[in-house]
């Protein structure tokens, strides 16, 4: 395993492996000393085409606790604003001989075309719409930790299933897991044919009493002008999750940041059954993992600090 | 002592135990490898939600020369900009479990309330016209060297008092140490009831000769567009200083940057009496001993390298 | 030797000196760990007053694979954007004691101003139109890799040298180690008396055969609306290097980043007598052999792991 593009890359015994070792890994982010010496010496470069902070800060402070040195290149104050292309970016990159480059980009497939023009390591940081699978390793470790395992657990995914990445990496990754998935949404923002990935889809929360587990995605703004959504007072009025909404029991996830009021409501983000924190502070465990796994290797014996 | 929000937070004793650890750190400032390994495997996040280099690459400087690991982020290219709230990024950057939070930010009282929603430490780096204590604290260590002590010391701070954090921690630290203070500047620009903080207040340069310190506060010039000042050319002519308008034995000081010709002459700025380069050295070693006191603690024993 | 401003300041034993320190930089970019301890403890800051991936992100990972703590200041979300001039910027900068700043700016001149006004080394990393001293090292590295030595090769450089740093650089350096150098492109982008260098000139590419190596600039863009050129496409027509236009045996090379179609066809670029991809790797060696050179001393023992 030289890359990680898509959940498609990793069977279960490879998700439960990486899973293991972030464990490790967030034991050591309660010492002191957050710090382990498995890349010292080796360069990771982190490329990002589009703003955040949760996932480049993640990524970034991953790779410093393996001790590694980083390079961050964003698209604002670099040649990327000359018009060089993707191609000619990685190329120069690659010349430094980075052990990995951990690439956000806002074009689907950017991350598989990567891989084939470096010898580094390569890290799907999020791709346009196609996939974000740290998000959804990230999302199988919080719920494995609370749950023991998802095999049988019903999950569902409510709110702009068609634009969102993390939807399509964690169907997959939650299916993988042994989870049941369904995806819940307005009928513009279901993807027909979703089915296809093995999930059941329902343009209504009536059902949502069945669900053990509701991941509520971000709303962009941008949907209401794109005439996907009325409005998104009306968007919320029949999506909103919030605590009147969930039964005793249900776990509720989002992958940040949250858009207060519109597909959370206040109460339910800081309400005890929220694990948003949790996928958090998983981020950096299970991105040192996928570093660890794809640079140390599988065959490594157990990380120590 | 977990967080340093404002020098109220702040007692004599307390300032000069920070200050005496930043004399070692000055120190170690002047040796070929100006690193300690106090802060080893530990995060230290900067969170900059205004421009600034000293500021920024001091702390930045400070947390590396500790041995920390540092992640900044920044307003322009990250979550920031996709309007999230201060709470949520707090919340986001608390679960990397950093020992500590630096922020600036232009609303007064945004320190305090971080302090309030993460277990890290929170070093206030400036919050609106509130408070800037990590200036202060500079500014007396760079004083205190110089002078000895700042006890019956006369320091006028002139300029824009009402917009200014720094005049406003400036004052009470001065004050903390024995100093007296007079704050001078156009009417429009010194705050109504302000002699309740302890300070005398003058609208004129006529007495400047009374000061053994004139701190000298930069002018925005955004100041003219709001009408608090005629124009930036009548305010020189009035509030400027140069190096005609100081008496043999005045010290000058200005916490950068500077506008030359607006509220320091070009002469006064590279003076002898100037003490602007020595207050921006003072810098990293006094937030080094920021980190220090609220990291490792005030019973720790002396740093060596 | 205490900066390198220009390759005027270096003699040929110099440049040498450097290429060999930068071999054995090179060879341990191929260890798996990739890091001397040769500046730890020192600091380095990267002063970038225009966009770049390749130079800033080269000298950065420069200076930590030396072990130096790298301090990155760019004009965007800094108190550049405040209007501070470089002088004040520089005082601030070196306050930190920095052991080296280096420099990328828009105005000719400014790395050997800065020069003046800090007790660090100064390496200028591009200065507006005037020089960009290890693109040339690196170039020449490059090629006595290639050729053993430059002596007595035709080096051909090709395109718009009027505004080029590279090619006022390249010109003197490529000279210095004995090649000759004949520059070629349209009338309106040579200087007038360019041959006072030592070089000569020619509007045409009818003779490049004669040139053991084509060292192509970047067309930019905005020299068509400053009507320099009368249409990318009339200037790719007569000056674009493809593979058709090189006789068996040259050498390809660019200082990037390319605009492929413009200067260099796309054949060209990826084909096997370029050696782009070379040039760019022995930036980092390159670079980390300067500031050796600059901080650690001519004299000083071979680099050791």
């Amino acid at each position: 395993m030289n890359h990680l593009i898509s959940i498609e890359d990793l069977d279960r015994a490879a998700i439960e492996r990486i899973l293991d070792r972030a464990e490790s890994f967030a034991e050591i982010a309660g010492r002191e000393i957050k710090k382990v010496p498995a890349l010292r010496g080796r360069t990771v470069v982190n490329l990002f085409y589009e703003s955040s902070t949760r996932t480049s800060s993640s990524f970034e402070l991953a790779a410093k606790r393996l001790s590694a040195d980083v390079v961050s290149v964003r698209s604002t104050g670099s040649s990327v604003e000359k018009g060089e292309s993707l191609r000619d970016t990685v190329q120069t990159l690659s010349a430094y001989e980075p052990a990995a480059i951990v690439i956000r980009s806002p074009h689907a497939g950017a991350a598989r075309l990567l891989a084939g023009w470096t010898d580094a390591s390569v890290v799907n940081a999020g791709d346009g719409k196609h996939e974000h699978p740290t998000q959804a390793l990230l999302d199988v470790f919080t719920l494995r930790r609370r749950l023991g395992r998802l095999d049988g657990a019903s999950i569902w995914i409510v709110g702009d299933v068609l634009h969102s990445r993390v939807a399509r990496s964690n169907i997959l990754a939650f299916q993988r897991m042994g989870a049941k998935v369904t995806v819940c949404g307005p009928p513009t923002l279901l993807p027909r044919g979703i089915e296809a990935l093995g999930c059941a889809a329902t343009p209504t929360l009536e059902r949502l009493g069945e669900a053990d587990v509701v991941y509520v995605l971000r709303m962009q703004r941008e949907r209401m002008q794109e005439a996907f959504i009325p409005s998104l007072r009306e968007y919320a009025e029949r999506y909103q999750i919030g605590v009147g909404r969930l039964r005793t029991g249900q776990l509720l996830m989002h992958p940040g940041p949250v858009n207060r009021g519109v597909e959370l409501s206040a109460d339910a983000i800081d309400s005890p059954v929220s694990l948003i924190g949790e996928q958090v502070r998983a981020g950096v465990a299970v991105r040192m993992a996928v570093l660890y796994e794809l640079l140390v290797g599988a065959a490594a014996p157990a990380v120590a600090a």
